[in-house]
This record gives structure tokens, sequence and C-alpha cells, in this order.
């Protein structure tokens, strides 16, 4: 995309609607439980690793440009079973990241963590 | 939360510019390469896995009765990461999950994935 | 195989010779660094996983009656990895394996880890 | 380890003992199903790649002069779920390990594959 058009966040309510209307069509809800579920989100996640596996920073780079459609597949394939799960849950994913934020705020405090990858729990 | 309260994703527009703010003021995007931001995504899936580890349906269901917004501050762990690499790769996701769910719908047509847990490459 | 033939690891000793003259051969060291390495194993975890995603207990049994092989395919490739990133971080697998075990022991006490699936930390 | 020193992996066969008593002692074979097995398999690799999460490769290095132990200490964690599963399954690994060998030997051949991180279905 032009990196100057924002991407609206906002249409993922109604394509959750559209997800769940997709599962409730195949009466796949027998199938959902939370195991599996999380099974599911951990190898989509390991689809998107497989992209970087072995390549340099350079390599990366020229994969992007050419199979950058394929990486975002794959990630909308992340989201598709963050979205369902905390559907299934019943948990506010905007909350739970705004409330995630603060907590990052306050453990990377900005004299600390500047220009460094230390965890919090490490940090001088 | 109150499973008659949806979320409501439009949130999320204005916190990644939280996030990305966040990292600004950090200095860190010179961490910031694909394969590690994409180990970051695979580690976090990975916490939200362990939190179903060895229990029966049972003790999932108690666990995420006491437990649930643990579990939500994992899945806000994962879309962190999902977002921050969207953004990163200039990848608009709401469009690669309409996409997707497009994918979906004709990769599992309802009269053949109805009830069943098959991959689409081995529908009956 | 018969369930009364035990494997004998003993075998490991001259099949790491092999892998290690498999990857000389191909000069595949200039490849090899932690990240890649342990991504690869994570990888060929999340192929052993795969197999059991969405199935129920009977569905195992089936899968693996059938499927037995292919299952015992993808626990080699991770074996392969555990095997070559040992030896390139100078690591005495069985030495660490026996350390682990003693450590073990000593975490789950019999008489309060008998029929719990609890972690150490969490043994009443 | 001095490099010089080569483990002997033929200890596997009396640790696999040792880990199969450990666990019919605490009866837990009553939790032991393929998916938490592979679950657990998977998590294990998370943690030695956490090892590496961030680092360039001077940083890994240090880390491992530093570390190893840790190091060693996640592999045998994966090494011993490796060996549970394979005899929960009755999978000879050895004999799985040595036919995946005769398979990659086929399907890397030394003049197409040397100097190249290609899969083998993309080799030129």
């Amino acid at each position: 995309m032009n990196r100057d058009d924002k991407p609206d966040y906002g249409r993922l309510n109604s394509l959750l609607g559209r997800m769940l209307e997709f599962n409730r069509a195949r009466n796949w809800s027998q199938f959902h439980n939370p195991k599996d579920l999380a099974i599911s989100l951990s190898l989509e996640a390991s689809e998107v690793l497989e992209h970087f596996q072995w390549k340099s920073d350079e390599e990366m780079k020229s994969h992007l440009a050419v199979h950058g459609d394929k990486v975002g597949d794959e990630l909308a394939d992340v989201l598709y079973w963050v979205l369902l799960m905390s559907d299934y849950f019943g948990i506010d994913l905007p909350t739970a990241l705004d409330r995630k934020m603060g907590e990052n705020e306050a453990k990377y405090p900005l004299v600390k963590s500047k220009n460094s990858h230390a965890k919090y729990d490490e940090l001088a």
C-alpha cells in the first residue's frame, strides 16, 4: 500500500461479524476449545516466522518486496485467531491492549530503556 | 466483560499511534528487523498456549473464569506485534483479513465443510 | 516397531557424525547462527504439534496408527536440530539431560507431585 | 566442555529409563496425551529461541559464553519431550533419524545445494 494511506482498524468490527457468521454457518463451534484455538494461533505465528528463516537483512528486504502480500496473509491468519479467541473468551481486546500499553509505559521508563533492548527486569 | 458489550476495534487506530510513539520515543526501531519481530510474535503466541497446557476442558473453563484477564493480556501482546509488524511492513491488515475471508469462504464450501474439521485440501 | 524392541540411542553418535559431514560437504556452516538454528528447532516442533491440532483423543489414536511414521519423521527433524545446535554450541547434551533429571527429581518430590500436573512452583 | 571431548549419546538409553521411572512413580501417564506432549515440546523449543531474541551475532556469542549452561538446560528440556514422545508413540527415533538423513541426502544433492540455503523444492 501507499505508506501514506493508513489502514482503518474500525473495519475489524464488521470483519469479526463476518468471521463469526462463517464459523456459525459451518457449525464449527463444536471444535472450538481454548487449547486448539491457542494451537492454531501458535501455528500461524510460526508460518510468519518461516518467511524470514535463514535470510539475511538484505534477503528479507527483497522477500518482502516480492512476497509482501503472502506475509500479509499470514499476519491476517494470526489476527483471525486472536479475534476469534477474544470473542470466544469474552475479552475486550482493545481495552486489554490499552491496559497493556499503560503497563509497558510504566515498565520501560524512557530514561532507562532508550536505545536498550533489555527486558524490563534487566534494565540497568 | 458483559458479553452484550461489543469491543470497538476502531480504537486500534489510536492505540497503534500510541504504540508507534512508544517505540519512537525509545529509539527502538534500530532493533526492529523482520526476523526478531516474527520471533516476538511467535513467543507471545506460545505464552497464550502455555495457559492451557495439560488442562482438561473443565480446568480450562475454571482457569479462564479466574485468570481471563491474564489471558487477555497475552492476546494483547500477540496483537501488539501483529499491529507493529503490519505497520513496519506497510501491510493494510484489515484489507488482508478481508481478502483472507474471501479465500476461506471459497476454500470451505458450506456443504462440504459443515461439521468437519478437515483442512480444505482434505475435504471429502 | 515392536514395543519390546528398544531403540538404541548409541546410534546417535555415528548419526551425528553423518549430520556434521552432510552440512560440512554443503558448506552450510556459513548460514548457521544461534538465532536461525533456534528458529528451525521451533518450526519443526510446530510441525509435530500440527499433527494433533483439532483432533480428539480417539482421532489422535487413529492418526498415529496410520501416520506414525510421519510423526516419527517430524520428531527426527526436531532431534536433528537439537543435536546440531548442541554440537555447534559445544554442549554435552546427555550430561545436560542428566543434570536436568536431577533437578526435576528435586523440584517434583514424589509425595507432592504424584497425580498432579501442577508446575513445581504451584505444588501444594 | 572441551570441544575435543565428544558427548556419548549411548547414555540416553539409561537416561530414558530414568525418565520413564520418574513419570511412572508420579503416575503422570494419566496426563500424557499426544496433544499436550506436543505442546510441551513446542513451548520448550520457544524457550530456546527466547535466548537469542533481539540479540546481534556478537551479543549471542557473549550470551553463550556466559549462559551456555542455561541454553544447554533448555535443549535438554526439548530432548526430554522428544524422547518421551517417541517412547509413548512407539517410535524408534534413531531409525527415524537414519531414514531422514537418507532423505536429506537425496533431496539436497551436493552440486545444487552447496552454498545455498534454498529449500529442496526451490533449488535451482
